[in-house]
């Protein structure tokens, strides 16, 4: 079943399934998709749409059950287990990524990280000590991680891939900004804060000057 | 003309440029949107209907001139032009963002940083001295910027970028895991590493063991 979903809307259910979740640490018990898609900015119609994919979540009128629909949704995304994480390439963002609380709190645990630069190779950072990236394979052959990190240069990005996936990663988190290859069965998502900033510049760029108020 | 345009084209569209410009980079001068679709792993027939909204780039059966349709990307996108941006929370992302070098070349020239926190207010940051959070308004009537990039706790963060609005911040970058609220004349793209893996956990939850390789 899960390979005839569009990628769109399974990109789209993590955003759903917080907004859930939320609403659900304040009380609320009922929402309607007209106040979900309000709050995220996405039309009702979407998300009767994506959400109807998953079978009968709501009643016409009546609003989503949220406590049901967020135990479905943690179920179909697989957020209900734990995941394994390798960080790749330790320099400003990957000491960064190391020290962001954000991630074992959602259940992905980042068990080693990797860089090549010997000043670099056995820091260690937020708990972590940083290993040589030539010891990938090995340390990942003994104990195996779901997903791997790459916050190395775009020059080396590629070659770190390939790497990975050769030593059983099956999702990559990709900051470098390049178009990353991969196989069919390996899923990929970018990180990339320049082609976000480029999509925006379309909308400004005519946008009259600003006069601060005074 | 540029408003009937479907935002998750005008996402595209920086993609299309980046590569088509790497394409040019290597001496290419034609690319068909099947090469095109397999090193973007989007479909060629999508390719052809994102770019049919902006004019006749191709010749059917004859592929794209590179040259001229990177140009044309390029002006569509407004990457013709520098743009003012500043930065909100100077931790260890913000920190990584200010030493990120990708921006400048593309035209995103990070003008003032700000935090909130002493010992970080007054820092020098790769040339970049911090300021407090207070004097965002000040700094930024005297020197105005379009783009606002938000790298402060998600509790906080609604107020930052409500702060940047009323500054006449016209976009935003966001990192923290808020669905921020802005007016309609307002843009934003939130990054998010935690949405992104969930996005891949649900394919990779039913996939089957992995045995390295011996």
């Amino acid at each position: 079943m899960t390979l005839d979903i569009p990628e769109v809307v399974v990109e789209r259910l993590p955003i759903y399934a917080r907004a859930l979740q939320d609403l659900l640490s304040h009380g609320r018990e009922v929402v309607s998709s007209q106040e979900l898609g309000e709050q995220l900015g996405i039309t009702p119609a979407q998300i009767r749409k994506d959400l109807s994919y998953f079978g009968r979540f709501g009643k016409q009128g009546r609003g989503y059950n949220i406590r049901r629909l967020v135990e479905e949704l943690r179920q179909i995304l697989g957020l209900e287990r734990d995941w394994s994480v390798v960080l790749v390439g330790v320099g400003h963002l990957g000491k960064a990524i190391l020290h962001y609380g954000g991630f074992a709190p959602q259940g992905f645990h980042i068990i080693a990280a990797f860089d090549s630069d010997p000043m670099t190779v056995g820091q260690e950072i937020a708990g972590l000590r940083v290993q040589d990236v030539g010891r990938l394979r090995e340390t990942l052959a003994a104990r195996p991680a779901e997903i791997g990190i790459v916050a190395v240069p775009a020059t080396e990005a590629q070659e770190i891939i390939d790497r990975l996936v050769a030593s059983g990663v099956q999702a990559i988190l990709n900051y470098a900004p390049i178009a990353a290859r991969v196989p069919p069965q390996v899923h990929v998502r970018h990180i990339d804060p320049v082609l976000s900033l480029q999509s925006m510049t379309f909308y400004v760029k005519d946008a009259p000057a600003f006069s601060p108020p005074k």
